[in-house]
């Protein structure tokens, strides 16, 4: 579990005064970006690699809104890994008040010259780490 | 069913040159904007009543990427409404190639004066047209 | 001289209940595309041949709010062309109220095999249609 | 002067794999606000007195190329301050290398009751924190 700590901007804010739901999915990605440079597999890395990990499938509940100035901590954590797929789950809370502001999970594949691969065989190096992340983060 | 109608701008491609996935979260509002415009309930009229209509759930599912200049068809119909939430269903085409580039669903609730309330309590009249064009849809 | 015509959408708003002044940017993007696709040499062509035109500054003036279901025009045009940098005219007006919502300038230049090039060398077939759509715009 | 420090995002990129100019923008909002909770005056607390401070102009000239995972420094300070009007200016420095990605300024006025005021006048106490900071950055 990583947690990654972000302050609302003005800009991410709508006319209801409250942040617009979309940049949640964009604190999503921070959030998961976030994650693989901890677990020592950084985005930046598994690009120059030649992967690229597009996201297949969202899932978002809001809860309660937040707005500018608010704190969010985005905990996320890796709910399956089999190589080919990777799913992970999200909670976004709102510091001040400790309240679940929104629960999310997302997919992931894994592609390599233009094709879906399975990163297990496309970059071992790469799925040994996260596997191993993985597998710690279990215990 | 309303199909609304969009041409992928330049800046919501990312660095895979594909749209990045969280402006589908923009163009789901777009379409959703666009329906109640179309069935006589606009989106403007409802906040000037004093009703917000936050979305409380996202769930969309990327199949095929799109990218600038790409023509994109959404098609959105009401799924369930009954006074208090109200449930919406889209399907993003691709127009050239015809092919299903996202499918997705919203939930939304109703809120009067900072609270949760029965969109057939708080404004029968809104109510009224939403139920008559969902009835007549389903026609 | 063209005219881009464009809805202001819900997610474009802020906290002030106005469009969010960073919008504004995107939508001069959308009116050069828009402009480059009436002369005859539309952007994804351009960037087909290889040749990018990245952003070297931009100018603008906020005059008048806008908000959620406003129509804006853009209005643009070429206001200097060498062949080597580009400067275009904006004048975004509320639709409704024929106001003069922004006015704005931005200059771009011409890149070709990650080097600034000059366009009436890199592309002259390119560069010709662009400088008879001035010229005929100057009649 | 402020720093304001700040990671590229990967949804600010485009397809130039760059990131996309407007994100700049959003940028500059951000080391304002950086800027004002620094001195005293955050803007939170501003708009609590009911003082809105919008962009009336902005004026970038962007310099060297940023992309996904760079760290920008936001060098902002006060450039001019009369009570009516504020003027920031704004350096944007690429962290690992030292170079100007972007300089920028932006000019904000102030409204109370949806008219023009003097901040000096409709709210002496932020005024003067405001005046104070300003003075204490020339020493």
């Amino acid at each position: 579990m990583e947690v990654y700590i972000r302050k609302v901007a003005y800009h991410e804010t709508d006319k209801m005064a409250i942040t617009h739901h979309s940049n949640y999915i964009k604190w999503l990605e921070e959030a998961r970006v976030f994650l693989l440079e901890k677990i020592g597999t950084p985005f930046e890395e598994i690009e120059r690699r030649g992967i690229a990990s597009p996201v297949v499938g969202i899932n978002i509940q809001y809860k309660k809104t937040t707005t500018f100035g608010d704190v969010v901590e985005i905990h996320t954590k890796v709910k399956k890994y089999n190589g080919v797929k990777l799913e992970l789950e999200y909670e976004i809370i709102n510091q001040a008040t400790g309240e679940l502001a929104a629960s999310a999970s997302s997919s992931h594949c894994f592609i390599k010259d233009e094709g879906l691969c399975s990163l297990k065989k496309a970059d071992p190096e790469i799925h040994d780490k996260l596997q191993a992340a993985i597998d710690a983060e279990e215990k």
